[in-house]
Parts: C-alpha cells; sequence; structure tokens
C-alpha cells in the first residue's frame, strides 16, 4: 500500500475539532471554513507556493489566473511534471468532472470548470469532463433517468462556461461506458481491495455493491486508453483539476495507474466554494437558501444575497465604522476573492471593510453588481446551447489539438 | 433478505462432511460425488421429477432429453411457470454462459450447451450466452487480452455445438458491455451489499471490488432490456439452464429481479461432470490429466480413458467376475450416462457391470467407442466455425424467433 493510501486512511480516523472532508460532506468547526493546511498535511499534497506560480508564468508567458493566484486552488500533486511535459513540448490532456446533483448547476460548480477552461486555453490540450450521473443513482434515492438528466442539464451549463468544442468531450457514464472504458474499469478493479476502498471512501458492509465499485469510473478517465476516438490507445498523461474533496478518488487512482503501466494523473486542488450562510459547510444543491443557482434571477440573486450571505460586519453602523468588518468570514468578501478578476480594486475592499469604511450593504452592492453580469452572460450562452450544441460536445470523435 | 439468499448464506457454514460447492470450487468427500439431494434442500431450489418430465412431454409434444430423463439436470426453479408460458404462446429467452479457462473446452463444459441446443430447438427460443472473460481475468492471474482470446476460442467450441445462427447471440463481456447493459448493472449494484455479496460468494475485505461488482454483471443478461437488438427495450422472461455451482448468482439475481420490475429468471441446473479420476470433484481445464478436452485426438482420448478413468471393478478379473462392479463410482459408467442416449444399452451395461460379466477394459472400450464420434463430429463441426461464422454469432443483432 503506498503512502497515498495511507495517508487517506487517516483521513478517516479524524479528531473531533478537526474538520470533516470526504467526496460526499464537508464540515468544517471553524468560522473561517476548512483549515487548507491541515488538510495539505492529511492528504499528503503539495501547497502550490509562489515559486510553482513563477515558474507557471515564466513556462506559459501568462499571468496565471486569479484562481490560482488567490490560492483558490491552494494545493497540487506533480504541477511541477505538468510544466516540464509542457516546457519540453510534450503532449498531456486535462480531465475533470461533474457528478450531477440538480438541473441547474451553482457558483461554486463553476469555478473548477472556470479554471479548466483557463488551463485549455494557456495549455492548447484536449479536456475529458465526466458527468458521473451512474454515481448519483448509487448515492441518490433518485432514478437512473433522473441522474442521466440532470447530467444532460449541467452538461449545458458547462458548455456554456465556454470550452472549445473541438478539444473539449463531455460524456455522462450511463452513455459512454463501453468496452474499452469498461476494460480499463476492470484493470483498475482488479489493483483495489475492498479494504482499500473502506478506507479511503469510509465504505461497510451494508454499502451496496455499486458504490464499491464507483471509484473505478472515476479513475478510469486518468487512462487515456478509455478515449481512443481521442487518443487513438495511446498513453498520454494527465492533470486533473478537482475541489479537495475529490482528492480520495484520484489517490486511489495514482497508486494503481503505475501497476497499469500509466503515469500517475498531476492534479490542482481548489478550496471549497463556501454557502451563503458561512464557510463552516460548502455551497450544496440541495438546500437552495445556502446557495446561488447558475439559473437564478437578478432578483433572486439580490435577495439571496442581502438575506443569506453571512456577514463579518458590526450590529450598527456605529460600531461596524469604530472597530471594522472581519473579512475572514465575510461571506460577501469571499465571493469577490472567486468573482472579482481586479486585484488592486479587491485590496482595496478587503482594506475599506476591515476599517469600517465599508459597510455591510455597500459591500453587498458590490458583490451583487459583481456576480449579476457573470449569472447574466451565464445565462446567455447557456441559452445557446441548444440539443445540437449539446451533441457535438458530447458525441465520441476525434479532439484537434496541437501540441508547441 | 429473502428466503433464497438466507439459504445462500447457509450454504457458506458447512459442516466438516459436507459437500463444498460454490461457483470457483467443487469437493465432495465421498466416492459417489455430491449429494445432490442435500444441495437442493441448501439451495432451496425443487427437485425435477417425473411429474415436471411428464408434463415437458405433454406440452411439448417431445420426448425429453436424456440429460433430463437421466437426472443429469437434476433440480430446477420455477420450470413449472416456463412451462405455462409456453404452454400458453407467451414468449419468454433462454440465457446461458461460460467462464472461458481454457483454449479448448472440455468434455464437461458441453453438457449445459447440449441442453441449451436441445431447449433451443424444443421451445424455438432465443438463446443469449455470455463469456465471462471479465470475471477470468478478475478471478486468475492472467491479463484481460488472455481471457478475451479463450473467449473467442471457447465460442468456437459452443458454436460447434450447433445453435441456430439466427437464434443464438454470443457474446464477450469485454466486447459487448455498453450503456444498456452497463445501466442494467448499475440497477442491479444499487440492490446489491457487500454483506449479501459477503455471504453468497465468501467475499472478505482483502477481495479486490472487481470481484465485488462482478455478481451484477452474471445476473445482467437475465434482464431482457441488456439487449436492445434482440428484445427491442421489452421485459421477457428468461430460462437459464447452468451447473449447479453457478446457482448463487441466480439466487442474488432472482432476488434483484422483482425490485427492479423484472421476473425472477427461471433454472435448470445440472451436476457435475466428474473428474475422470472420480467423482469427488468436477472435471476441471486446469488439470490435464484430469480432463478430456474436445480438441483430444482419438489416440489421447483413449489413453486418458485407460490410464486415468477410475474404475469401480475389482482388482482381478477373478474377483470382479465373482463380486462385480460398482456403477456408482465407475468413471466409465458414470460417463456414458451423459453421453449414450439408447436407454436400454445403458441399463444392460450396468446390469452387466454390477454382475460382473462386463469387465472394467470392456467397459472402457465401449466408453471410447462412444466417445470418439462425438469428439471428432464436434471437431470436425469447429474446423468449420471461420473467422466470418464467429463474427456472425457475436455481431449484436435482430434474433429470429417465432412463438406458437
Amino acid at each position: 500500500m503506498s503512502s497515498e493510501i495511507v495517508n487517506s486512511i487517516n483521513n478517516i480516523a479524524l479528531n473531533n475539532d478537526e474538520d470533516f472532508v470526504d467526496p460526499w460532506n464537508v464540515v468544517s468547526k471553524s468560522d473561517t471554513g476548512v483549515d487548507y493546511d491541515k488538510l495539505i498535511q492529511r492528504f499528503g499534497s503539495s501547497k502550490i507556493d509562489q515559486e510553482l506560480l513563477d515558474r507557471f508564468e515564466k513556462i506559459t508567458g501568462k499571468k496565471v489566473h486569479h484562481l490560482l493566484r488567490r490560492g483558490v486552488f491552494f494545493s497540487h500533486r506533480d504541477m511541477h511534471t505538468i510544466l516540464n511535459l509542457y516546457e519540453s513540448g510534450k503532449p498531456f490532456y486535462l480531465y475533470t468532472g461533474r457528478g450531477p446533483s440538480s438541473k441547474s448547476m451553482h457558483l461554486g460548480h463553476l469555478i473548477p470548470f472556470t479554471l479548466c477552461k483557463w488551463l485549455q486555453d494557456v495549455f492548447n490540450v484536449p479536456l475529458v469532463i465526466q458527468l458521473t450521473d451512474d454515481e448519483k443513482t448509487l448515492w441518490k434515492d433518485i432514478k437512473l433517468e433522473e441522474a442521466h438528466e440532470m447530467a444532460y442539464e449541467n452538461a449545458k451549463d458547462i458548455i456554456a462556461v465556454g470550452f472549445d468544442p473541438k478539444k473539449t468531450f463531455i460524456f455522462s457514464n450511463l452513455d459512454y461506458i463501453g468496452p474499452d472504458f469498461y476494460r480499463n474499469m476492470i484493470r483498475i478493479q482488479k489493483c483495489v481491495t475492498f479494504n482499500q476502498v473502506k478506507g479511503i471512501f469510509g465504505f461497510d458492509d451494508s454499502t451496496v455493491i455499486g458504490k464499491i465499485a464507483f471509484p473505478a469510473a472515476q479513475a478510469t478517465p486518468a487512462l487515456s486508453t478509455s478515449f481512443p476516438h481521442i487518443f487513438n490507445g495511446k498513453k498520454f498523461p494527465c492533470l486533473i483539476p478537482c475541489a479537495i474533496d475529490q482528492d480520495p478518488y484520484f489517490r486511489m487512482t495514482r497508486d494503481v495507474c503505475p501497476r497499469l503501466g500509466f503515469q500517475k494523473p498531476a492534479l490542482l486542488h481548489s478550496k471549497f466554494f463556501p454557502a451563503l450562510q458561512g464557510a463552516q459547510t460548502k455551497m450544496s444543491a440541495s438546500d437552495p437558501n445556502s446557495t446561488i443557482f447558475c439559473c437564478d434571477t437578478p432578483k433572486q440573486l439580490k435577495n439571496k444575497i442581502n438575506k443569506h450571505a453571512f456577514s463579518g460586519g458590526q450590529v450598527t453602523v456605529e460600531e461596524h465604522r469604530k472597530i471594522g468588518g472581519n473579512c475572514d468570514v465575510d461571506i460577501s468578501y469571499q465571493y469577490l476573492r472567486f468573482f472579482l478578476e481586479d486585484d488592486d480594486k479587491l485590496e482595496q475592499i478587503r482594506k475599506d471593510y476591515t476599517s469600517g469604511a465599508l459597510l455591510t450593504g455597500e459591500l453587498k452592492k458590490i458583490l451583487i453588481d459583481t456576480i449579476t453580469p457573470i449569472i447574466v452572460q451565464h445565462q446567455e450562452r447557456r441559452a445557446e446551447v441548444t440539443d445540437e450544441v449539446l451533441k457535438e460536445y458530447m458525441m465520441p470523435r476525434k479532439l484537434e489539438f496541437d501540441y508547441k
């Protein structure tokens, strides 16, 4: 058993005062959310430090995305290996995914896709996006048909992020799993024992066998031979941008890959997008009050932020002017870190809110004014995603990619 | 948990003096082999009695196959339901399978297929044959490619049994598993817990997750919607002829089917084909000395029977003439029960060997003379199975079937 697997087992045996993070639950006892430095230690990943960011900029010639420079993507595995590949003109691909959970995605779901789009543009590489509708029907009390429909609805939101149709393949497991994919699933399932998935995912004897087998389905896209139409049966390394809660799947994948003659996938981990009520938990589609959906109207958006966004300000204006607000727990400020691209403007807001010069209502207005056009534009692009367009992205086909 | 599942769990907790039967091992402490009456009790199936055979003949208007009338197929589940269907002109289909284990099948492997062919002819129904090359690679230390190749070699032997190409679909899991099949697999995997497969198959925490998930792959062909090209998405009942050691899979299948809106599959169970060395264990392709392969030459066949077939005779001719032989443990006589169609001739042999009138060498010669033409004809038919013919049987396609 590799050290990565051992680390993941440690993750299960948490102290009561520690954050709980697995692919299905994120709970922190702290107002400021999960302690990500501790998570890096526990998961055995590496911190994205200034040196990596500098190297990124030097090699790609592009300023790094604000989600990277602000530490929203904060942890990685083998990102230097990917930069080495890019530097020497060697091919790789991107892989990310989504467990469809409601007919509309929410703001938090956009984060990994936003970085993925940027990475696709910067590296000029193909991207495969797995919709795990099989997972959804196994974990939730919903029919397979319902999960499958959600996958298609989510695919529309994903396409609206702006991926290049010539370089992007989106697939639902329930549609796509065929002989090539299944063979790699079996190869992976032959390498992983119940003991291991028990340790990694907390399964027990009452777990259904579909859940026990599923981690292999999420690991399989990291094997390029699962996509013969794209990679023509050849082996290419891959980079997986995802939220940190998905890391258990990819620790398992990284353990298995070398045994099957594949390179370990590299990873970029994002922090969670906090719920409106506060950073103790991540935004979840199953609680509409804690969540801003990509399909919310500007009015709904405004009302939700004004009514539910947890404030780091003081109770009265007088007190706020005197003491100032706490940006570390203020959800409006935290959201701006995800969506306001202008670093100087963000820093000014931080200073003004901390000093008390900026009131909570004013901060919320800035957030509303920042997110509204993003959401509106997203909805406009989504409206253009016809069934025809959807079909184009989801058709197994050759992708165009050009390595320098 | 249904009573069928509970029965199967009881199967694991055997007394030391009981036979051990699971899909991977058959061991009996008795010279006469497994106690099949006890097995019926333990598995909770029904004995194939004279009443069922009479009804079979009455409804089909055909004399029942000697494998049925001699009790080689000795146990069933819901066979009366299948006869009711046939009686009222309602459609059903046959499903059987093979776990490819060596490049040539052996005599014992032919038994379920021989009855399947007869059932296909009598009922005029479609037949699906699953080659579980995925299972083979999970259970054995062989590469997936090797298991896949064995599946194709075995398919040639199966085709040589004489199945109607217009009514028979043979598929390798590694080739065929695609969205329709996978969706039913997931539906099944959602209904079965680790606890259940632990009880049924004796899995433990060190079992790889591929094995844990696999029973669903063997259950899936019992859901007709797994074959849209044959059944056009409609639900049809099925009848599964198989060796009794496969029953655990289908007890699980029968437990799951009603929960997914499908009828429980009916079953016909055969006894094991004994090894040359004696009925304590079944013939196994992994021990060439205990096994007559379908590809053996007449000379090899003769040598193996003369050298290895366990004899129920006495040590000297004099003693044999005086005491007589024991047909219950004599492998040559047992094999004749499988392959000699003439009931009168078989009965005469039994009497003569029991009385001592027939010597062991003479009995072996009768067996050799009986099996040699069967094997030779099989080899001739197999030689006609070109890659073209193989492709025809294994192509997902519409099958012809005509219900009275």
